[in-house]
């Protein structure tokens, strides 16, 4: 199983704010993308996983911003999976610019039912040998 | 029935874009906000609506853009409903600061029920009179 | 000079809304992209026309919503100049998937200087030979 | 000075995801509400701030989700300052609905110039006595 995945994303103009860079927030749309695409590169589409009645929530993040992205900007966002047990996934995020770092962060995501009730990842997910 | 209603809008810092002003596509909120709060000032809550099984879509808008709003301007948004029949919702919204017109635009709002086939308007937005 | 051009987008989790597809506003941000993806094909940064001191900015916005994006979803925007004159950028904008049409639109654009004045749009936008 | 601050804030349709709540990366907009209302109710205008040269931009964030905030919900965002010094600014975040805590966070804020220099807060956002 993939630990990494690496994707790069072209900056919006929309994401941008009128102090000419991206918005703090918007960050963690990169990173919700990040583990999005590291998931469909490990063959499970978040489509259909949520489909089947469970989805997985951010229940904590945490975002140091070095430099800010500007419009227009391609940059390459690495999300590594550093850890997954039970109910919870863990995630570590470099969101770099021809090698600069500008952000990183960390996420930790629960598997919830449709009740919000925090539940077993399924056994796909915690497959950890790689 | 009301028909116009006014709210005002305090321009978030996320809402500018690099150009320093209220990206183009934000002012869209703004009018959904809008025709929530004269629904609202009608008696009717729009979630509640929506939790009996029926949801009002956006089937056309149309937008014209004269000066822009920026950053912590105290805009105001009137909203004012131009026509109700069948299906078919037809608002009109003018975006002012200090009298001066920024924005003004049109939606049509279609009812639909959950399989997103549309259905006539419930009884309650059809009363007309005044 | 290029008139049309195409790109995919894959749709964000953020730009859904609870109704479970697509938030209305965001398509505006799609159109954007295909706008300055057309401008890139030409050979234009619109990154680099900004730096310059002017700007283009959305004077007017027509939009038909005929079928939802859900998320994830990977959709086709075709975008098209249907007019360069003087100050003003028309363009039109399909989205399809797998050859349905979901959404519809126009804008015109302005070029105006960093005092938002209105100005002739420079050269080697107005070649209109192909 | 004052030190909390607290703002109510009517959750957009917009800022809702798929998932029928407020999508995580929306909070971080709240916080920034949260503390632009903190600096007015002490007498600052952040867009006056700005016009002077000089700006905040967030160096740091944390976030813990509890429970989501629905679509027209009306919460309460309590923003606490926990440190002011050099060129650091710290706030503590909670957002409740009717008393439930649902999210919590922190930011650090760093004063910068026009080109991106970390300087001194200046004087009448140091004065910490109250």
């Amino acid at each position: 199983m993939l630990r990494e995945h690496e994707i790069q994303i072209r900056v919006r103009y929309q994401e941008t704010d009128a102090q000419g860079h991206v918005h703090h927030a918007n960050y963690l749309n990169y990173f919700e993308m990040g583990r999005i695409e590291l998931l469909r590169a490990n063959g499970t589409n978040y489509r259909e996983f949520e489909a089947s009645g469970k989805m997985l929530v951010v229940s904590k993040i945490a975002c140091r911003y070095f430099h800010p992205a500007r419009y227009d900007d391609l940059v390459t966002l690495k999300t590594t999976t550093t850890h997954i047990r039970g109910a919870r996934l863990e995630h570590h995020y470099e969101l770099t610019r021809k090698g600069t770092l500008l952000v990183e962060g960390e996420t930790t995501i629960a598997c919830v039912d449709q009740d919000g009730k925090v539940c077993r990842l399924p056994g796909f997910l915690l497959l950890e040998k790689d």
